[in-house]
């Protein structure tokens, strides 16, 4: 018989055994929400100091990168290295790892594919995103080619993510939401589908300034030809 | 009470009644190559009609992404839209299948991640993969990007996959190879390994070719301004 616990179904054996959480949901969310704005305005600050010619979308995008990278390596490497405890640990990761499985029970549970997807995302998305950004102040050649990387790996893990939680619920029946609206449409949804949508328009993004840079390299290439030839007749 | 069958763990309860196959091993993969090895010829001889000038680098690329279509849109597809059926199913592909899982018995049950990546895989990298020929043989501007994007993928989802079936063998302790080396050394690791090995190739490939377009694109535009101030001076 497990322990009684708030996630779902009710039924679930978690990795561990429940401690409630002693903060309630707004002083977490609003403590994160601090955290994270606190981040980005020092990210902004240092950013328009090293390279005050970044446009202004160059300056969003890198700030975005500072964002994913401080979730893949903190938050993400938190749940991976403590997948077995998360039920029971207090601290402030923990208990914010808790009020979220209330949207995905999958994080309390020896689930591995959360597991692996988050141990991926934190050994490889949070170091090339930290990458990324200095690429992006450094005006590099590479960026592009990174940000095209990161953003597909960050689009492909959340919607692999999203779609095994929704097969289980569809195909097997298993929800592992709790009913209430916010948790499905405010966490589980809300909080992830800016890695669908950012990611998304980086990859547009990428994709038409590498295609021009070739498309230039070809047409300078051609043009070099075509002017030896005309030299030569 | 399961019905026996030859999967792993034997207790594992399969999405559909067992029926063994009526080919034996040789045979399937026998044909199974022989198939591949005619696609790949009839592939070759249309490439070298299409472009000769192709580099013998650029075809063995053209040739591997052609395969990788047709087992994306071919053999995943089949076990997406037939993943409640698989372990009846007594065509040439259900048995091919039925063989593969004695690798992996994840394609014999409802596990959602096995039919979510495969689903993934067959909708958006086959097609994708056949856009990339086409991109190879008309030497478009956007061949490295959507190889980059194609390779990323091809290498996430391999590790993803092999990561979440060590997991459960490791964490666990749940096997759901059979304990005959073949299949986990032939079938799980040998099949899926050029996955892994050729997409990081292409990923080099592909980040080198477009970091040096956007680099020559950079010099070429600083040269012009360089030009035109001393023009101005």
């Amino acid at each position: 018989m497990p322990l009684p616990h708030p996630f779902y179904p009710p039924a679930t054996t978690l990795s561990s055994p429940y401690h409630p959480n002693d903060l309630d949901a707004r002083t977490i969310l609003a403590l994160f929400s601090a955290g994270c704005t606190a981040l980005l305005i020092s990210a902004l600050a240092i950013a328009r100091t090293r390279r005050p010619s970044l446009s202004t979308q160059d300056q969003a995008l890198a700030l975005w990168f500072v964002l994913s990278a401080f979730i893949h390596i903190v938050l993400e490497s938190y749940s991976f290295y403590n997948h077995a405890r998360l039920p029971t640990n207090q601290d402030f990761l923990g208990q914010l790892w808790k009020e979220y499985a209330l949207a995905d029970s999958r994080y309390m549970t020896d689930d591995p594919l959360v597991f692996c997807i988050d141990g991926l995302t934190a050994i490889t998305l949070g170091p090339l995103c930290l990458l990324l950004v200095y690429l992006i102040l450094t005006a590099s050649p590479y960026r592009h080619c990174i940000q095209l990387l990161v953003s597909t790996l960050q689009l492909y893990g959340d919607v692999l993510y999203y779609l095994t939680g929704l097969c289980s619920y569809y195909f097997m029946g298993i929800s592992h939401t709790r009913p209430e609206g916010v948790y499905f449409w405010g966490y589980f949804i809300g909080a992830n589908v800016p890695w669908v949508v950012v990611p998304a328009w980086c990859i547009y993004n990428s994709v038409k300034a590498m295609a021009g840079a070739i498309g230039q390299q070809t047409s300078y290439i051609q043009g070099k030809g075509d002017r030896n030839n005309s030299k030569k007749g």
